[in-house]
C-alpha cells in the first residue's frame, strides 16, 4: 500500500531527526514489500515566515489535506514570536483536521534508568491522552485599558460538550481495547468553578457506561505529585489541552527526557490526516550541531504506523529503538552518550534491517 | 508580645495536625518568655456547614479581620461539594484578606531522602511563590444550552496589573532580600494568547529594575519537566494562581510528600491577617486513625513565626523539626515510620524545650 505523507521538517533540530525518521521511513519499505511512502517536504518554518510573511501559503492547509498523515519536527526560532509560529503553523493543524486527540506515552524504555529513585519499568507504562482542540486554548479574550495601572488580560477557557464528550469517550474506548481498566481524568473542579465542573459531570457520565472499569477524578495539583509518587497506579489518564500539556511533559520527564517522547496528533475517524511529532521543542541552543536525539521522532513514527494499522511494524520499530538502547554504546549526550544524531538514527535503523 | 490567633481546625485530619501545632505554640512561650498567643479556636467546617448551612457565620470574616495571624488545618469532608467548602471558605479568607502572596518552599529537609534518584539535599532548596487571589480562580464565566448536544462551559482567567505588579514585585524583592538571584515566571503565552503574554510583559518589565538578577520565563509544561531534570537551578519560582497550585505540589512530591508541606497566604502589608496552613488536604481516607503528619502544620507555625517577625523562633522550630527526622526514630507512616501524630509531635516539642 501507497502513503502519502506530508512532511514538516521545521526549525532548529526538526530538519536534523526528521533525517533520521525519513530513514526509518525507507527502512521501512524495505522490510516490508507491502507498504510504501510518497513523501513530500514542506520548508514551513519560520525561515520561510521571514522570507513570506506566513509559516506556510495561503492554501497551505488544502495542501496538507492531500495526505494520508503528516510528520512534523519541530518548530520554533529565536526572533519569531509563538503566537505566529505556533498559532500560525501547529494549532490551525491540529485544529482544522480535527486531531482533537493529542496521544503520549509515557513509558520507560528498555535500558533507561527512570529519573524516580524508586520505580522500575514495570513503574512506568502508561497513557495519556490530551484534548488537542479546544479548553484553555482558545483565543478568545483580549484585554483592556492597556498600559494604565486597571490594565486587564481576560483568557477565556472554552469547553464544549461536543470537544469534552469525544476526548473522554475516546479514552474510555482506548482503555477498553488495549485492556486496561484504571482511568484518571484530571480536573481541578474546586478551585476552578464552571469548566472543571463541566468536565467532571461528563467524565461521570461517560464513565458509567463502562461499570467495569475503575474511574477516578483527580485534581492536577494532586496528580501531578502522584506522577512521581504513584505513577504505577496510572493506565490512561485523559485530560484538557492545557492539563494534558503540563502532565506530557511530566510524562516524559519521570521516563527519561523529552529527547525521547512522541506524540500523534490524532483524527480517529480518519477523515482528515493525523499529525506524528515529537513533544520537544526546536532547541535552538544544541541546533546544527548534529546531538540531538531522534528518538522522539522515531518512536513518532512507530505510533504512525499503529495509526496506519502496521501494528507489526509499529511494534518493530519500538522494540527495536529499546534494543538500541538497551546494548547502550549508541547514545547521544542527552542520555549519557557521545553518539551523534545521525549515528543513534543508523544503528536503530540497521539492527532493524538486520533482525 | 501578645499575638491573638485564629485557629480553624478544619475537617478530617486538619483538627489531628492542628493539636500538635497548638503544642508547638506553647512551647515556644515556653523558650521566649516574651511571645505569647491568644488563641481563638473556631468550628468552621463541614459539619458546622451540615448543620448550619454555611461554612462560617455571615459575619465569620470579619471576627477572623480581629486576628493578628489565622491557622488552618484543613477543611473538605465526603459529601460537601468542594464549591461550598473552597469557595465558602478558604477563598473567601484569601481575597478578602487580600493574602496575595502563596509562599510555599520546596525544601528537601535533613532526614529525608528525595524521591528524585540524583538530587541531593543542596540541590533541593527553592521558594515557590504563586499568585493567590486572581487569574485561573476567577468565578466569572457560566454555562449555555445546559444538557443539550450544543452545551458550552466557560471560564474566563482574570489577570489585572495590579494583581500581576504585586505579586511578580513580591517575588523580585523575596529573592532580593534573600539573597538569591534567580528568578524564574511560569508562563505559557506560547499556548495561552492573552492572559500569559500579558503576565510575560509584566514580568519583564519588573525584571528590568533588576539587572544583577537572572531572570527566565518558562513554559508551565517545561518548567513542570525541569522541577524533576533540574530543580538545582531554582531560587524563588514566581507563578499565576493555577501554575502556582501545581508547582507547589509537584514541589512537595520532589522533597518528599505533601505531609511535609507547609504554605503562607501572605499580606505582606500586614493590613490583614495573613493565614498559614499545611499544603494537604483534610484526607478523609486516614482522619480520625491519629497518623496524620504533624510536620506540615508545624512548619506553617514556623512560617507564621517568620512571618510575625521572630525569625529566631521559626528558624528554631525549622531546625528542630529537621533534627527529629534526622534522628529518624519517630516517624509517621507516611515517611516510613509507625508512630502517631502526637508522637511525632511530642518528639518536636520536646526536643525544642530541651535544647
Ligand atoms: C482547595 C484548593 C482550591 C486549593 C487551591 O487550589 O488553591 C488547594 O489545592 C491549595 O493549594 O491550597
Ligand atoms: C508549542 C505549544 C503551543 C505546544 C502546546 O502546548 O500544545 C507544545 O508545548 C506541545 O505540547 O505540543
Amino acid at each position: 500500500k501507497l502513503y502519502s505523507v506530508g512532511v514538516i521538517p521545521g526549525d532548529g533540530i526538526g530538519p536534523e531527526v526528521m533525517e533520521e525518521g525519513l530513514k526509518a521511513l525507507k527502512a521501512l519499505e524495505k522490510i516490508h514489500g507491502g507498504v510504501s511512502f510518497d513523501i513530500h517536504s514542506y520548508n514551513w518554518n519560520c525561515d520561510y515566515y521571514k522570507k513570506n510573511g506566513r509559516m506556510m501559503p495561503e492554501n497551505g492547509l488544502d495542501i496538507l489535506a492531500e495526505h494520508d498523515v503528516i510528520l512534523l519536527g519541530a518548530i520554533g526560532a529565536p526572533g519569531v514570536p509563538d503566537h505566529i509560529s505556533v498559532w500560525e503553523l501547529i494549532l490551525p493543524i491540529r485544529r482544522r483536521f480535527q486531531q482533537y486527540v493529542n496521544m503520549r506515552p509515557a513509558k520507560l524504555l528498555r535500558g533507561m534508568v527512570s529519573p524516580l529513585r524508586y520505580k522500575e519499568h514495570a513503574d512506568l507504562d502508561f497513557v495519556i491522552v490530551r484534548e488537542n482542540t479546544e479548553g484553555e486554548y482558545s483565543d478568545m479574550g483580549g484585554r483592556l485599558h492597556r498600559g494604565t495601572p486597571y490594565e486587564i488580560a481576560v483568557q477565556n477557557n472554552v469547553f464544549t460538550r461536543f470537544g469534552t464528550e469525544r476526548i473522554i469517550r475516546y479514552a474510555f474506548s482506548l482503555a477498553e481495547e488495549s485492556g486496561k481498566s484504571r482511568i484518571i481524568g484530571a480536573t481541578k473542579s474546586n478551585g476552578i468553578n464552571h469548566s472543571m465542573p463541566f468536565w467532571d459531570e461528563i467524565f461521570k457520565e461517560i464513565g458509567q457506561r463502562y461499570p467495569h472499569m475503575e474511574t477516578n477524578l483527580y485534581h492536577i495539583d494532586a496528580l501531578a505529585a502522584y506522577f512521581i509518587s504513584k505513577p504505577e497506579t496510572f493506565d490512561v489518564v485523559v485530560a484538557s489541552n492545557l492539563f494534558g500539556d503540563i502532565l506530557t511533559d511530566l510524562g516524559a520527564a519521570i521516563v527519561g527526557g523529552l529527547g525521547l517522547a512522541p506524540s500523534g496528533n490524532i483524527n480517529p475517524e480518519k477523515e482528515y490526516p493525523s499529525m506524528f511529532e515529537p513533544i520537544h521543542g526546536s532547541a535552538p541552543d544544541i541546533a546544527g550541531k548534529g546531538i540531538a536525539n531522534p528518538i522522539a521522532q522515531i518512536w513518532s513514527i512507530s505510533m504512525m504506523m499503529d495509526h496506519l494499522g502496521h501494528r507489526d511494524l509499529g511494534h518493530l520499530l519500538l522494540e527495536t529503538i529499546e534494543d538500541v538502547l538497551e546494548e547502550g554504546s549508541v547514545r547521544t549526550p542527552d542520555i549519557g552518550g557521545r553518539a551523534t544524531t545521525s549515528q543513534l538514527g543508523d544503528a536503530i535503523i540497521n539492527k532493524m534491517i538486520g533482525k
